[in-house]
């Protein structure tokens, strides 16, 4: 796997993708993650970042996102014990993970909510996308997403997940549903795709217009973390996929009403969480039938000979990664006689804009089995 | 309502309380709220909480914690460019919101999980108390904490409301549930009695000791942060009152399987949510049965009088609050024939730990009638 360099990479690019001199547009809005009632960091129609960070005594504040200062946005000493500055030119539209150095310490932007990412909760920020309204909070009926904690003998302890239940899954009480089990990236969390993915607002909205089957998610934690960033081939899957598949999934399987079996359960993951999706359905075609890697690896034809066929692989990627690999895998695979779709997510690179668009082009997709 | 004054000189007292000089037992574990893999911050077996940022360029870094410099712990600057440092005293037992200036700015610590407190996401450091078994997490069945997003047209928006349903709730489908209405205080919002008070937590291990009944809970935000604190006198309950009585309720009603009548509805709050609890019961005693004030004012046997009589009145403090007041009012309540129960919680103030102690209290005692 090179799913630690695509990433590294990927950040780089994320930021740099333009940096043509342009006139900066003077209609900046606070950021639709801002704190309640925090006016700063703001974000201007062209996709400019602008900070505002206070710290009379400080004599050095920089901000993570942007490639103004060599990794980041130097910010500017005002007489009123502000810091302020602007990214050096328009970011990815989406959201995007940061912190802020202050006198070489690393802080959180304290007008900003906070996100699980890289190990931390780091500060994050959101550039209107053109295309915002699929994932937008409406006012259609809203599912929900519900915290459980559930026993796990092999980590001896209670295993946080959340599941989202789509609307009316309260309504009627014999209607049972589909499960995907959707897994985050490295550094991150079970509550990534809720939390910077807007996994619920999505299918919310897709279910609203009728473009996708009502269907239950289940995510946890997928134990990626334990290992430092560039030390993945050391992963060992073992313990994950003893905590998914032997005590997470008979818990939904209990404590929901999914339909229980093969055809009904779906496995999904980001970029590390790709990888893990990767290994679990090799190793347990038997639990499921339909597989996704959004920015996280390949399948082959030839590792998938010889087991249950699957009858769905999905595979994505921003346009700013790898999309010519992504998309001679799926021809391969559908030479093969594979199920295969591939998306490839425009002008954006390893980061959740590409994850939820690739969601909300997989969730169609997923259980149109009888 | 006194609340604010209450609320501030609480505030004041939580650390201040033993300023006598003592050895400090060096034997210091990371905070059990630290961010996965973090060092620090760390507590000691007597209550003393040690502190260590990475500020390298910085001249001053200040914990707001502990009153050893003036208002907080002035930390000291080592050669290796962290800052240390140790409270001059014991801290109360319990949860605590704190922050870190560096250089004259405000940030979290980047060791910690962040708590919604004082209208901003603040870290949080927890003294482990002597009676922490009561809200541990235990290898007992958990319930769930259910994120709904429900119409509100008053507001013109879909509000955020959590429902911790108990153990079996998804097991059985006819049973139905009372619930009780849950209110965080002055600028928390509602992820606070779940996040900081382990509401959850604790209705798990007392159902599993068979001490309450199993009800549901909802937490919503109570509206309470507009106001600049100090100005609570301004405060209106009208728009939050609608929109707990003639959207949430209905909804809740609708959406999970309550006993959806006064004698199986309560409310409870904690400082400002005890406000609003006190004035929403007083405007709508046909909507409640039962009521609970966490140092969050009184009943008075005059107001309560010709309207619809509660079941049942709780009203508690920490001992470092004003807890004759509490006894006196449960009193007089009691002896013109309420059934008024008092609580004060030994060694705690205006904080998490009393309202712990509090929910703890009050469970076992609602929904008794038959």
């Amino acid at each position: 796997m090179k799913l630690n360099q695509i990433f590294f990479f990927s950040m780089l690019i994320v930021a740099s993708h333009s940096c043509m001199a342009q006139d900066i547009k003077e209609d900046f809005k606070p950021s639709v993650l801002n704190q309640p009632g925090q006016e700063y960091p703001q974000v201007n129609s062209q996709g400019y970042a602008r900070f505002r960070i206070h710290a009379p005594g400080a004599d050095s504040v920089k901000v993570s996102l942007g490639l103004g200062g060599r990794g980041g946005t130097l910010l500017k000493k005002g007489t009123d014990g502000f810091f302020d500055g602007t990214t050096e030119g328009p970011m990815d539209e989406g959201f995007h993970y940061y912190h802020v150095s202050i006198d070489g310490g690393i802080f959180n932007d304290p007008g900003t909510l906070n996100f699980y990412g890289s190990t931390r909760w780091e500060s994050g920020i959101e550039i209107p996308a053109h295309d915002q309204d699929f994932y937008a909070l409406k006012d259609v009926p809203h599912g929900d997403v519900v915290q459980v904690l559930f026993p796990s003998k092999t980590t001896n302890t209670a295993r946080r997940a959340f599941v989202y239940t789509p609307p009316g899954y309260n309504k009627d009480a014999n209607k049972r549903y589909p499960v995907l089990y959707l897994q985050h990236g490295w550094g991150e969390d079970e509550t990534a795709w809720s939390n910077q993915g807007y996994a619920n607002l999505i299918m919310d909205n897709l279910i609203a217009e009728g473009k996708t089957k009502p269907f239950i998610i289940v995510m946890t934690y997928g134990m990626t973390n334990t290992l430092r960033f560039g030390h993945m081939r050391e992963f060992k899957i073992d313990t994950f996929q003893t905590v998914l598949t032997q005590e997470l999934i008979p818990y939904i399987d209990t404590h929901f009403r999914t339909i229980a079996n093969r055809e009904n359960r779906a496995m999904a993951g980001l970029s590390m969480g790709g990888m893990e999706t990767h290994l679990i359905t090799l190793n347990k075609p038997e639990i499921f039938s339909q597989y996704a890697l959004l920015s996280g690896g390949l399948y082959t034809p030839e590792e998938l000979k010889d087991k249950p066929k699957p009858q769905l692989i999905f595979i994505s990627c921003g346009s700013r990664e790898n999309p010519e690999r992504v998309r001679r895998a799926v021809d391969s695979l559908k030479q093969a006689g594979y199920n295969a779709t591939g998306f490839v997510s425009e002008n954006t690179a390893h980061e959740f804009l590409t994850w939820r668009r690739s969601l909300y082009q997989l969730a169609p997709l997923l259980f149109r089995n009888k």
